[in-house]
Order: structure tokens, then sequence, then C-alpha cells
């Protein structure tokens, strides 16, 4: 049921009194250097962030075992985080309302070489309407949002008629295993909403992601006599023309795929790192490339992960000196399939209202071919998975940056949806 | 004029009697792990050999303003070894015969993967007639056998009746500026002798060798959106293409140069490192390449580093990506011509007598294209720059060996060469 007008304006106006704490919330967990295996202290300041408002807490870590074990879930490397998942739940008087889950990720991916940054990647700076910082919008702003929009509701002597479940996770940039560790703590709700920059739109549909890497020996000689040497840089490549090859089968099944045919390339495969031989005077012995792949939803990670064994040992077979030493490849990262968020929802439509009523527009879905934690509780909580937030430029790039203007309306509508997705009680 | 005969046959017994105590000065250098930069210890066990056996002793630094001024000096780079140069210098008596300088490097190359090892890298075992190790045949067998040459004299109550420098020198598989530096110095002598690893022949051409690296920068997006992102590592890749074009042109030039024209491929090309991006999610935003390619004789290097400086130049404007962020070009190692040992000097034909009286067979020349240390001396002392040494296998490779059985060839060979070129007086 629609919101009272009046209780609108009382949120929409809560939310701006809040605005220039939220920014400074915001920045505050900018300057956090949270990339992967460095998270530790951002959770300690989530954590008392969350504890200082009384909600309830939760810190744990994760099960490897656990995790291990469920279809969606990463092998761990020796990269992998330690850090601890943070939760701090919000249990209401009277549990009147539907429950729901807000979640967001702390760490953010390496800023790459300083010197292409305009201003240094962990100090937040604001010009004009944009927040610049690595992590500002993937997700921290996000991040922010869900407590802010609690804090909103505050304001004005109300709090969610609902349990209310604020989950800061970590490995969402490399495994997805901290979302996929709350879904195995147990915790559920009625709907789940993630605020990752979207542009304002709704996720209507998510790829799946694979991570892999694949390791290439050559068999080294002094390069004086270079001719009887393989080289395991070479040989890289050619593996990489292989995928490639991949790459394009895969875009080529599109069709006939509702979210995914209309788009030109629907499935990247991005070669992300690539690292080989040990001096400039020997013939590389070894080279190894660390790869992303996306997937259709509907097909599981550990189909996509037999097809693509598959074809580089295809293709190792015809290769003079591949089929020799044959490449291997593993899988140490997502291991994650897509998901579709069904239309109908009761909880997208209260969305829409809020959305509609923050910003003057109607909402908009859209199919987005990056990892969302969203997946989880789309495949295995099996609730509403709802992917929104604001617009944004650069992430995973240089001067990564948040629209302000928009994170507002974002914010608004996130406490509107929250009032009437949960309803209200007096503070 | 010839040995004496029975001289030359003391001469062969007095290397035998001494050949099991040199197999164990080899392995006793080959158990230091004396990759670039960890050469200290080596070098301090080599000068405590030098002086226990009454040399002078000289030990000193490079000095890196001189060595950068040089037209055949490298530039340092963060990874150049810090490690001092140890000179051992035997003055006779009396002056009589003509002085020699026997060199030989104490730094390796990298090991690379332990498990492509029959036998771990620094621990050498001999099996059969092989000594197995990395740098036992490039070049620590070599070193030893400088030292054990004027043991065997020795042996017999006799010394060589001319000034003989033992140079042991590091930053050969890098820089050259080791040997170098033994020119700075002031070092000179009326013949060099380095036993490299060289088939029981005797090196007559020599390619010079550049060592360059080339870096690439993208222009990273988030991968969702790709298609608008510039890739490093796929830019660099492209990069390598436009080297093998330079590669296939200068081995076209091979016309017309006596010691190349017959060869295959004078000119190799390696590309012996690869490093780019930090994430298997981004698009990688920088990658690098270390390349090393040989010269011909009497191509400088710095007109061939402008010539690779052009390449990489012209191949970029004409690339969409690279001509809006054009690559950079370094020269960060070997910057160094190469040489032609001329036929007819009197140094070639006493190692020639030497080498048929130890071991049976005409000494036959060759072109070698990697890079040797003789080239200092052969293009700045201006002396007749002799190298040659034992039989090996996998030098740079993996289980790198060194014939036992030819070592002891060459060792009396070159203990011939001392006593013929350098005259001996009682010890």
């Amino acid at each position: 049921m629609p919101l009272d007008p009046a209780l609108r304006d009382r949120i929409i106006t809560a939310v701006a009194d809040g605005f220039s704490e939220q920014i400074a919330h915001t920045q505050a967990l900018m300057r956090f250097p949270s990339i992967r295996g460095d998270e530790q202290a951002i959770q300690d300041f989530v954590f008392r962030s969350f504890r200082d408002r009384g909600y309830a807490m939760d810190r744990f870590a994760m099960d490897r075992a656990q995790i291990e074990a469920h279809p969606g879930g990463a092998r761990f490397s020796p990269e992998h985080s330690e850090a601890p998942i943070v939760v701090g739940i919000h249990r209401p008087r009277a549990e009147i309302g539907r429950s729901l889950i807000l979640q967001a990720h702390v760490d953010v991916v390496p800023p790459g070489p300083a010197d292409l940054w305009t201003h240094p990647a962990f100090e937040p700076v604001v010009e004009g309407d944009w927040l610049y910082g690595r992590g500002g919008a993937d997700m921290k702003a996000g991040h922010a949002a869900n407590l802010f929009v609690l804090d909103a509701l505050r304001r004005i002597g109300l709090q969610p008629a609902a349990t209310v479940t604020l989950q800061s996770v970590v490995e969402e940039e490399s495994t997805g295993n901290g979302a996929l560790m709350t879904h195995l703590r147990g915790y559920r709700a009625d709907a789940v909403l993630i605020p990752e920059p979207e542009e304002e739109m709704l996720v209507r549909a998510n790829t799946g992601v694979l991570w892999f890497r694949v390791e290439v020996r050559g068999r080294p000689v002094h390069v004086r006599e270079m001719g009887t040497g393989a080289n395991a840089i070479d040989a890289a490549y050619r593996v990489i023309g292989a995928l490639r090859a991949l790459e394009e089968r895969w875009n080529a099944d599109k069709a006939g795929r509702p979210h995914f045919e209309g788009e030109a390339h629907p499935i990247n495969l991005n070669i992300g790192r690539i690292e080989g031989g040990d001096w400039a005077s020997s013939v590389p012995a070894w080279c190894r490339i660390d790869c992303r792949i996306a997937l259709y939803p509907g097909v599981s990670a550990a189909e996509a992960a037999r097809e693509i064994e598959a074809a580089v040992a295809a293709f190792s077979r015809d290769d003079a000196f591949l089929s020799n030493s044959p490449p291997s490849v593993s899988f140490h990262g997502f291991f994650a399939e897509g998901y579709v968020l069904e239309e109908g929802s009761e909880a997208e439509a209260v969305l829409g209202r809020a959305h509609e009523a923050a910003t003057g527009a109607v909402l908009k879905s859209f199919m987005t071919a990056g990892y969302l934690d969203t997946r989880v509780h789309a495949l295995y909580d099996r609730v509403p998975a709802l992917c929104y937030g604001p617009k944004s430029e650069n992430i995973h790039g240089f001067d990564e940056r948040v629209s302000l203007a928009s994170l507002r309306r974002i914010t608004t509508a996130m406490a509107l949806f929250v009032a009437e997705w949960c309803g209200t009680e007096a503070a």
C-alpha cells in the first residue's frame, strides 16, 4: 500500500537533513584502502558505527569447508580475505511488516598505477556533483546509504516495523564468498536490497562470473639457441587466442536468451593479469594469466568450467609445443551463476513507487554483465533480490566517481522503500 | 715458440693431479645461489681463495658515473648488483713473458620453477660425465679453471713469467658492467682469456646485446563495459608483433656480414619477462615486457636503441589505442656492441697449439649469438680476447650441466696456453 503523502514528505526531508553527515560517513569509509585482504580495519569501523546505533551485532568468519562444498562457493586461494563479516540487526517492537536485508561490500579493487589518478585514490575529493575516490561508487556510497536510511527514519521518530539486517561483507570483488557466508550463516528476509552503482536502475538480469588461471610451462634454454626452446609467453598468447574463440562461441549463443539477445556482446572475457618469465635473456619457462568470463543465467559454474577446460585441452592437442606440455587451468575466484529478477514481485512494485517519488521518473530495469552479490539471495535464499543504486563513472577505473545528487535521490528512494516494505513504528 | 714436450707432459699430469680438487672447488662455487644481487658471499669466498694462494689483491665497487658515461656501459637499475669486483694478481719474479687476464663471472641466471629441476639447482650433483647445477657450466667451472691452471703450474714448481690477473666479476648476465669496470679500473694485458662454455671452440664473432623494457598504459574500466576501455595486455601483444617485424628486418640484413650470413637466424629477440594488470576483473591498465635482442658487430648500442624506439613509435602511431597512449621504451641492461676476433693473432696461435696438445683436435672457431664479456677487452682494451671453454648443455635452462671430461681437456689446454704465452719461471 503506497505511503501516506505526509509521511513520504517527512522522509524526503529527513534524508536531506542527514545528507551532509552521510557524505562525511561515506568519505570516512573511502579513506580505508580496503583492497582484498586489507578489510580488517574498515570492518572494525563498520562494527562500531552499527553498534553505536544500538543494533544487535553479529561478527563471524568465513567457514571455508561450508563455502567450498557449496555449488556457488569459490575455492580459497592464499589471497582470500580473512576479514570478518559484520552484521547489525534492527529488531522492531512488533514484527508487523516484511523483513529486509540491506547488504553492501567494503572490499574495493586495486587502484592501479597512482600516477593515473587525478587525486590520490584513497583521499576522497568532491568536485561539483562528483565524489571521487576508489571504492566510493563501488560501493561505499551504497554502504553508507544502507545505514543512513535507518538514521533518516529515526530522525523523525520512526523505525522499521520488521527486522532489518545490515550486512557488511568482503570478497565481493573476487569470490562472492562473503555474501554466500551470510546465506550459510542462516540469514533470510522477505527481500534483499544491495545498492551497487546501477545508474538509478534496477538489475533485471545479471551474468554469472568465473575466474580462472591458465598456467603454461615452457622448456627454457639460453637465448643463443632459442629456436630449440619453447617460449611460455608466446604459448600463453596462443591460449588467449583459443579463449577468445570460446568467448565468441558463447556470445553467438545469446539467441533466444531474453535479457541477452539484444546486447551486442553480452559475454566478456577479460585477461586481467599476466605474469611470466624471470629474465630478459632466458627464454621464459612459465607464464600465467588470470582471466574472468561471464556466464548466462542458468549456466552453472561447474558446467562453464568444464567447457573452458575442454577448450584449452582441445587447442593444446593441436599446438606443437602445448601438446607436450599442456597448460593447467584452475578456478581460484568467482564460481558464480547468474540470475534473473523475475518481473511482478511486490518488492519491485514497492521500489518502483519509492523510486518514482524520489526521482520523478519510472524505474527502469536492465541487464548487467558483471558479478553481483544479489545472485546469492536470488539463487539460494530464493527471495526478490534488488540491486539498485546511484549513477557513477569509472568504477574499477581511474578517477572512479559517484554522483552526489544521484546518491541523494537513491537514498531517498531506499528510505521510502524501507518505510513501505517494512512499515514503520515509533522509534 | 711451442712448449718443450717434456714440460708439456708434466703440465698435463699436473692438471690431472689437481682435477679432483678442482671439481670440489667448482662445486663449492656452485653451492652459492649467486643470482644477480646475491653475489656478496661468493665474492668473499673468491677473495679468500685468491688471497690464500698469495696473490696481490684488489677489491673494488662499480663506479656508476664512469660506467654510465661509457658507450658500452649499461644504465643502473634498482636490480643492479652492488657486489664488488675481486682481482688477484700474480706478479712474476721477472716480467719476461706476455701478460694475461683470466676473467670469469660469478653471477648466474635465476633457476626458474624448482620443480622443473631433477636435482635442486644449487646442489651440485655428478652423474656419469655430467656435473649438474645452475651456474656450473655458466661459468663456475671456468672460474675454477682459471685458478687451477695456476695451481697446476705451481704443483710442478713453476709460475707464469709475466703478470697474470685473475678477475672475478658480476653483472655478466645482465649488463656486462662488471667486466667494463675492470677496464675502467685500468687493468690491461697482452691477451685476455674467458673460459665460458663454448663447446671446446674459440668464439670468432659475437653479437652485441641490448636489453629493453616496453611499458604500455591502458585506460581501464569495469569489465562490464570493457568495449570502451583499452586492454594493456592486448596492446603489449601488438607491440611484440611490431618488434618481431624489426627482428625479421635485422635478420634479413645479414647479407654480406662474414660471420653471420651463413646463419639461419643470427638475430634473436627474446620476450623474457612480462607483467601486467592487477585484477582478473579489471581491464588491465598497464603491461610491461622485458626484451633482449642481438646486434651485429659494428652496430653500436646507441644506434640499435634508436631503431627500436623508432619502430615502436611508428607502430604506435597507426594503432587506435597506442596512438593516444604511446608505450615507453627504456634501456636498463645490456647496452653492448658485438665484436670479431680478428684471425692471425699470436694469442690464437698459442691457444691453437695448446688445444691440439690437450684434445688431439684442431681448434675450431664459431660465431655465438649471446653476450660475452670478451667484448670489453676486444672493443676497449683492444687486445686479443679469447672466449673458449668446455662442453655443456642447457645453460640458462633446467638441469644445466657441464662435461667433466671436457672441463679437464679445457683446463689442460688453458694451462699449456699460459705456460707458452707467459713463459714460466720457478715458483
